[in-house]
């Protein structure tokens, strides 16, 4: 307990991060300072938009400083606190280091209640991912009943989430994902009308063109690449697109190419939106009180795909990026 | 006044189209049926989207046919009307034959007063391609005074509206032009706040740097092609772009390649909108009665190019793919 674990940001990388772009190190406990409270972290959010931060360029967030700390979501434990609001084992979820430890601003945390649901769907279905989701689906998307919707990177974190919404307004969704497991999860558990797997369906715009005989008015990105490419250019007259992940190009080392569909979103009248979660700052309260409804009538169901331990954090951050992830990646820190 | 003359879709253009692409005809004058007015064309609006009209495609309008009159706006004389709303001498507008004369259902014409401003006004700052940037640029565009607006197509009949219309709301408005005539009217009579000629600027990434150092908080498309590539790497986090036109795509065979640029639309959180007047049907008269009053007050030019000639309409047409006209381009029929 008098040692605090943290992984830090070695270099920042050019394409894709390996384990050289982490390091790993260890301090002392952090203390306290004034109005700070001391938080044990036990579970870690690891999620795509990450690998922007490690960019020293212009973004929605503030990239990494290169030897420091990495940062994300974080459910924890108060051990210490100098803040009025909170006492030791209160449970509370923030932006925090990537570390056993941090010493945060009591500001910047807040309280969850482990009673009303599993600390870790603060991380996820009422966190971040899934008020992502909600915002992002029901604000940019406009669903209305009878629509078609379709999900790419639909076995992650948000997109399970965002197709489960779309269930509850009557919308038909098809959703894309790259294996069976994923899809015979996203049919049978979360009963999507269609998935596809888009690693062995050979032509995806064929496969969409079977999956969505009245074409698509809403798009739900998570990916981009080949797969949005085959969705852009079959979209409806005033069809919606939802622009929350790039997955496919957070990557690339420079302006990459693909097809000119600027034509076609003119023609059709399409709305093409792209967010952050933090867009929707005022509305918070909204969203995390429609999650935690469907969540708790049992609407929503999700799925964590948890690694066990700190050091194994980078990998778990890798695999964001080889799709191996089913839901939400989490890293569990205390034993 | 016992012959029409019509142009025909002789048939349907593969890329550019040419003087093949149309049919001129002498047949006998129409008459007017019950609830029908017979007008006497006095001139036609030549417009870009016509383009798409001429193919086979599903898109916002429906396809010329092959050996039928094309058709567009126009401003004309009633000289028979079987129509209660209508007697002989009034001028009218509607989407009629390219023509010297019309039969057309009495509701599907409106009439214009030639007191108010001129009659081709009916067919610009009054009529569609005014409607056009109004509700492209006010109602995507959501202009906040002291935003930069950057417009390309600037001196085309949507483009020099738009201008107008974000000077006349405080802002910042830089135009993208293709002849050094055209960038003086938009600087000097116009009072855009610069304008760049792109096919003598050198780099337009670079000129746009120049001519925007806080970056693009609105772009109003009517072109595609490398200058919006070039804009839309440079817009500001919460950007809106109106996709209004598409020009340098119009004649494509099959779909081109571009950059990528999804994922900078995602990271700055941009609104990008494809949109045709019609979206906005139901908001007619408040663009109409904010144009006319624009243009009472003076506070909205406009440059017309007229051709003399209904056999010269279409190489008035084939020109705007040469970029020949200063604002709108119009065809005058009658001597």
């Amino acid at each position: 307990m008098d040692k605090n674990r943290q992984i830090l940001l070695a270099k920042r990388p050019q394409g894709l991060p390996d384990q050289s772009t982490f390091k790993f190190e260890e301090t002392s406990v952090p203390k306290p300072g004034d109005s700070q409270v001391l938080v044990r972290s036990h579970y870690l959010s690891v999620d795509p938009y990450m690998r922007g931060r490690m960019n020293d360029t212009k973004s929605y967030a503030a990239p990494f400083e290169v030897d420091q700390p990495l940062t994300g979501g974080v459910v924890g434990e108060v051990v210490t606190s100098n803040h009025p609001d909170f006492t030791d084992g209160d449970f509370v979820t923030g932006r925090l280091n990537w570390a056993d430890y941090t010493a945060a601003d009591g500001a910047y945390v807040q309280k969850i209640n482990p009673e009303t649901a599993p600390i870790t769907t603060a991380l996820y279905v009422t966190g971040m991912p899934g008020l992502t989701a909600y915002f992002g689906f029901m604000d940019i998307g406009q669903p209305k009943a009878g629509e078609t919707v379709v999900v790419s990177g639909a076995a992650g974190a948000v997109g399970m989430i965002v197709g489960q919404i779309a269930k509850i307004k009557g919308c038909r969704v098809v959703g894309i994902a790259g294996s069976d497991e994923k899809v015979t999860y996203l049919k049978h558990e979360l009963h999507f009308d269609e998935v596809i797997n888009y690693k062995t369906s050979g032509n995806i715009r064929e496969a969409l063109k079977t999956a969505c005989p009245n074409g698509i008015d809403i798009y739900f990105d998570n990916v981009g690449g080949d797969i949005t490419d085959a969705v852009l250019l079959q979209l409806n007259f005033h069809a919606r697109v939802a622009l929350c992940g790039q997955i496919a190009h957070y990557n690339a080392e420079k302006v990459e190419s693909g097809p000119r569909f600027l034509p076609y979103l003119l023609t059709r009248s399409v709305l093409l939106k792209g967010f952050i979660v933090r867009d929707y700052a005022d509305r918070y309260e909204e969203g995390i009180n429609a999650l935690a409804k469907w969540l708790n009538e049992g609407k929503i169901k999700y799925k964590e795909t948890i690694v066990e331990g700190l050091e194994n954090a980078p990998d778990a951050f890798l695999g964001l990026f080889r799709g191996e992830n089913l839901g939400k990646q989490l890293v569990k820190v205390i034993d």
